[in-house]
């Protein structure tokens, strides 16, 4: 889907009228005729596969949206309350699957499959990444992370390797089949981010940079939007709707771990945030444990948590050495722990597994 | 274990030396001799079964501890670097079990069962707690929880039924079998609620009234000292110190949402303070997901996270009609959710047992 | 005043009627006779100077604030919408005036006067709490800090001289004249402080201690009430309402800092604590800048903040040697450091005295 | 000043050599050979008027420091211990002072002249802004504050007029000669918004957003950069780095609230941040007392503690109509609360003064 800017008030009524799969340009205008007559404002019109009209205005909008829906064309009318509109459940109640092609075939992403994505930090070299891709594979990982560019507090430290980085990422899917994500931290690397990536993940820090979340609506890649260190889940699931409103409905979330006064760990998990957005919106929705913590120790024990709760996958940081890691040793797992780490959490996401293709569980 | 008053100064290198048990008041006076002799203070004597010494001094400390641990009647000689010391691992390894009577027998809270208590906000009336007890038992809780003297933010708001409420849960023990966990506000009142309660609670607010802290030391009663909500790790473990140093043991530590600036939830449950406490201390630890949340929907998925992250267990909120709970309705399970989140948890649990018992665990 | 247990609920439509002095019990019961018939249950009647009514009820509130304000007995009627009613300025439009006798007569908190109360963070000795003092009142300061019971995050730190430390600070009043302010931590000890201090403080973490609030009530004494480290201002208002409300209407708040992730200050001083609190108080309001900052460089500054945005007062941690203090020494300003401070403020607070009693200001 | 890349390690022993005015490029080898031969990696070279090197080594470094000072054409080389450099007091003692040109001259942000600077939140037509910048000059405001470009939490609220509200910002610049400051969101957008506005500003929510950051260093105008919601005082340093290190030394701070769990403000004013900034860096610091309490009612007085307090200036908004404004009407000051405003703050701004320039104050 591709939409044109919507501006919807907050003050007045509003509704989102989804049109069936390709309608033609009269039955649209059909559509807005109407809507106009009942003296709404019109504000969105045309997606890619899609025709999805914003329209606000006041009125017995109950009547209205009955009198939309009975139109042929129209596949659904609904009205909005909540500030997000098309990342709500109201607007989608189905959860929104994401797939994406790994070397074990396709991997959906809010389906039946618990997804564990893994790597390291930063991309450092050839012989670094491919090590990981491999260990990461061989235990039972499906997406590959790693950064090329990276969002560092000071300006002395290692800023990436850009865009021979996302080249080597290339080369690990290459050779392992995984798919791969990789931040980008500005709207002009966004289409070389997706030239390379599978994922493009928005940085904690650039969760409301507004001209980055608006330049992805058109990239055509799958986004991981990840929570801002104080940002609300309310927040969030704006920054969603930037993205989702400039069109692509692919986005999952991540919590990675919120700013409290709390020391013991790097940020706090609310790991609530995902019961809680499993409320209100149809996205799927990821765990961080690294960046929660920030001290490998307590990674394993965050991600068997992570999988309990319902989260739809995990992303999570181990290193051939992180010890010499150029970025975020402290956090990132030995394989060794990383191996051992995914044998734990297997019966977790066997349980995981069977209540959500509905299976009954026996203790 | 009583102790006399203690007082280690933090800069100094400290030490804490336990005698063996029925060590005669001679063998006591011949290593306070001895530590003397190596110029250090002496801070803390004379516990009720055995005796534990605090010293503080200067000098080469590991020799004095090994030469003080080859004293015959010294069970161990310890340096202690951390600022709290009876409560931390590198006093005592082995986790601190507390063990209460109930109807299947004995409980051991730390041990090899994960714990469920459960129960109203407060106790209401005689047919309110007793139906509690009843749906508690018959799902497989083994503590009952009530509040008796509650406290409240406002004072115009219900603060309890006090002694009335003792005596209520006294009586649904007497039915049920369950032991009984009720909150102490204040040390006046800590005889009292020992007479009745097999644990005393200290509420979040309380965990810094060092007065109250400090009555706890002689009461005979097991303690579960629940974080304030803007404690950190450290302090809620200084605050545990206060009662084992008073001369109490038998302390749980509740984590049980801290504040910040998220309002979707009415706290955030910090549950990777589970693996961080035990990494610091021996004391077990139990989350309480209904405050932490504050939303009875979001209760059973949170309750799945703390059995998977390894907490000793967990203690909820139910009630028969919630929406006329006199308090925290709105967290409050209904019965029936109770007893779904309780088949849901069992897999849970049998992966907990599992792991706490050395069982290989098979996927 | 001194009032019975009032408790109103939330729910219905809440008033105060509020007797003339020194009305009879005849007057009352016209007037509670009144309020029963119009249906309204009564809740809190008796004080010491005046009786008011606190009730509680349903239907067309304003008439039955007309009726009862017709009524000759009656000085006030009012419907209270906050959850915090005696404490709010529905109830009070006019400052809470405390006074205190000191050297320079009565100092009144609350009114044309900015009250400056310092001294050291504990009392240590006779001759150092002497010192504080004599410097305190030499500089202008009015009223003697100094802690006898000190509430410490570990059990092992300096816990006060207790009832010694009483005794200093009423030789300090005997031998300066000033107004004497310590904390006290427990109910038990209420009475004891009372007999010896003029303001009795309630620390931060005490804020919610309601066993202890509740003992204020009658103790005769003016009350410092210290904000918790994550309490929000509307928590703060309630828990000077339970002091109010159990009969103690002479009140004063402090705002100390918030604990937030920032470390480079102690704590967050939220300086606009203070006009919010005049928008919904009529209690006085105080700054401790020692508190809310830990580094005594920052007092200054912040101490000129608190003049100009209009607190009542500060009150401040002086030490003859901060570096050598038992506790709190990095925030403790020296007797240099206090002397100029004071000095610095000084056309402050000229500034506010203007504005407080109404003179223009020339720029 | 214009920098290269600078690429400073944390571990290892850093230096910066500031050579003097006009060093030729032979004088510059020559102190870079020097530093070589001391066996130390050179990362940054080459300024607009000045070079400064930057390098990073181990060893001696007190006598590596004295004998390159000791070269003729070195001006000063220190060694810089926090993380943050260029903006460390130990890299340059006296405060920044950045200039604008005004109606009234030249404004010092950082000199002896308290600077304010007011304006809507948004540019809304020419009528509207020109309105607010004759309210503004006439009540003694220097710097005209307006939203071109906006950054909205909702995608579906207005975004700014864009190019269209720099032209009018820039008309009302010719007619009333105050200075422009207007917000710049992305990295695109900076070489547009230069050419219109005198300074431009940085977001809170872009505090790292590290490409815009960089984006910065040459655009040849002064930055005020916004503290983030939830960031450290030492991030915002950090981030204010990344401007000078990238070319331009011209960098204001601004404190405009940080994100706590107290809701009656809509952000916690972090007042004591100016004193501990005054302490850590050179950089002017301006306080938004608007944004910090998001209500009109409160910015007055906080204003005042922000003179009071030694900040450098203030940035208000102030809107004709503020109940219709098109954003933050609520914390918009009218065009009579803003005047008022500005004769209440001059007594204050005029003890500032006297505090600057070093006059005896007179209470």
């Amino acid at each position: 889907m591709r939409f044109l800017a919507v501006a919807l008030s907050r003050q007045k009524k509003q509704m989102i009228i989804s049109m069936k799969l390709h309608s033609t340009k009269q039955e649209v205008d059909a559509v807005c005729q109407r809507i106009s007559e009942f003296g709404y404002k019109i504000h969105a019109i045309e997606g890619e596969e899609r025709v999805v009209i914003g329209a606000v205005g006041t009125g017995d909008t109950t009547n209205h949206l009955e009198s939309l829906e009975a139109m042929p064309q129209v596949e659904k009318a609904v009205r909005i309350s909540a500030p997000y509109k098309f990342v709500s459940k109201e607007f989608k109640k189905s959860k929104t699957v994401i797939s994406l092609r790994t070397h074990t075939g396709t991997v959906d992403i809010g389906g039946d499959e618990f997804v564990v994505m893994a790597g390291p930090c930063s991309v450092e070299s050839e012989k670094q990444i491919i090590e990981c891709a491999e260990t990461v594979a061989a235990a039972g990982g499906t997406v590959l992370r790693g950064g090329a560019f990276k969002p560092r507090t000071s300006p002395y430290d290692f800023q990436g390797l850009e865009a021979e980085g996302l080249k080597l990422l290339a080369k690990a899917r290459e050779i392992t089949g995984l798919a791969i994500i990789t931040e980008v931290m500005a709207d002009k690397d966004v289409d070389l981010v997706a030239e390379y990536a599978d994922v493009l993940q928005i940085g904690a820090r650039n969760m409301q940079n507004f001209a980055l979340l608006k330049s992805l609506g058109r990239c055509g890649r799958p986004i991981m939007l990840k929570r801002g260190l104080s940002s609300t889940i309310k927040e969030l699931l704006m920054s969603a709707e930037y993205i989702v409103a400039h069109g692509n409905p692919n986005v999952m979330l991540c919590e990675r771990g919120i700013r409290t006064f709390e020391t013991e760990t790097r940020n706090t998990c609310d790991i609530s945030a995902v019961p809680v957005l499993n409320e209100l919106t149809h996205l799927p929705v990821v765990i961080d444990p690294s960046h929660a913590v920030g001290n490998r120790k307590l990674v394993p024990p965050l991600a068997r948590a992570a999988v309990a709760i319902g989260a739809d996958g995990i992303i999570v940081e181990t290193h051939p050495c992180p010890e010499k890691a150029w970025s975020d040793g402290a956090q990132s797992l030995t394989f060794e722990q990383w191996r051992t780490m995914m044998k734990d959490l297997a019966p977790y996401i066997a349980l995981w597994k069977a209540s959500r293709v509905g299976e009954p569980v026996l203790a």
